[in-house]
């Protein structure tokens, strides 16, 4: 395939699961800020990479894509033999239950942390305060959730099987977040998801992630500043 | 693989999902009802099929999965050459967009039905009144998303391209729904998408669908009734 982009901002979690899935694949690529101060991503030239005017969107020598895991479920099949884990499994049950914990990740873990942080990460740095009956209402949610993560992580190493797949990596944006709230209580009582969580966030294709976002963390509380 | 189960209810959209793919597939199936009006889906039988107590469960000999989108890609992976279509591309480009198009079912179509389906569809048969605020913030959003699959659907025949995937077969169950209320008018206004909504639950293997869950909405109906 060719030249790959990503079109994306470095704060927004689902471009962050890009970007960990490029670097565990050891990719080169390029990347192109998408300005949500001036509503780029909302401007006639993204809206025709993806017309519902979100980020990420990727391309692929002349393939264009958006979702963010469709992007990186592009990336493994493509690049099934490059960096070190494959990401994703050929055997039939293995693939079938990694992609069960995929939907897991969209459907049961993302709804919720898509709330939390909106209140606990988003608006103490846009200076506003949390309301705090929907963080309530979610953090019983996020525990029952967790409750089932730790039962299945007692079962086996990662959430798909005994390898790291895409159903954890998908995870590590949102996790990474979660942990510098007041949420990372949740995560640490259970021993099993604090395993697994230390694991998978020490990766040093996340780490590298976390490094590009820090610059724009800082540009972000500065202007806030004043 | 082994004998085909699905645990799950006549009614649910998302067990629908898993019949109308085994019946494209061809493929036999015993059903299995999972008893709401006992909770038996939060029972612990059921919970050791799916942790989150959610139907359909499914099985395939010794395989356990859950979440039907799992579910379905799993019988398009393994029973690749049943049924007419493979309703998957094996195609690098074909693949990889037919996986954007099922990430924007999950995410940008689905959210908005899940509330309509709740307040249109199920509220009437339980005797409850809709949410007229809810209704219209969400049909505000079905209009948009419509926009967006109106011009894709200018441009190739099915979602993920020009044969008929499970891009648009996950759709299947919500939009027969909404076909049932006063949304229809969204989808028959676009050409473009009221075509593909002909052409799609036109197909065999869907009216299967709604044959079978028909004596259950009677049922539900008398219920109601008493």
């Amino acid at each position: 395939m060719g030249h790959l982009k990503v079109h994306g901002n470095l704060l927004s979690p689902a471009t962050q699961r890009v970007f960990v899935c490029l670097h565990e694949k050891n990719l080169d690529y390029q990347f192109i800020n998408v300005d949500f101060s001036t509503s780029e991503h909302k401007s006639p030239p993204f809206l025709a990479f993806n017309p519902f005017g979100q980020v990420p969107a990727f391309e692929d020598g002349d393939l264009k894509l958006f979702e963010s895991r469709a992007i990186t479920m592009h990336i493994v099949y493509v690049y099934a033999d490059s960096g070190i884990t494959p990401l994703v499994s050929k055997e039939i049950e293995k693939k079938a239950v990694e992609g069960v914990w995929m939907e897991v990740e969209k459907h049961q873990f993302e709804p919720i942390i898509l709330k939390l942080d909106w209140e606990l990460v988003m608006k103490p740095v846009l200076g506003m305060e949390a309301d705090a009956a929907v963080v309530a209402e979610n953090e019983k949610k996020l525990a029952a959730v967790l409750d089932v993560y730790e039962a299945r992580l007692k079962e086996s190493k990662y959430l798909g099987g005994e390898c790291f797949t895409l159903a954890d990596l998908h995870h590590l944006p949102n996790l990474h977040n979660m942990l510098g709230t007041q949420m990372k209580k949740h995560f640490e009582s259970r021993p099993h998801v604090k395993a697994w969580c230390d694991e998978i966030l020490a990766r040093p294709a996340w780490k590298k992630v976390v490094d590009m976002q820090e610059p724009e963390w800082k540009r972000l509380a500065e202007m806030e500043k004043h």
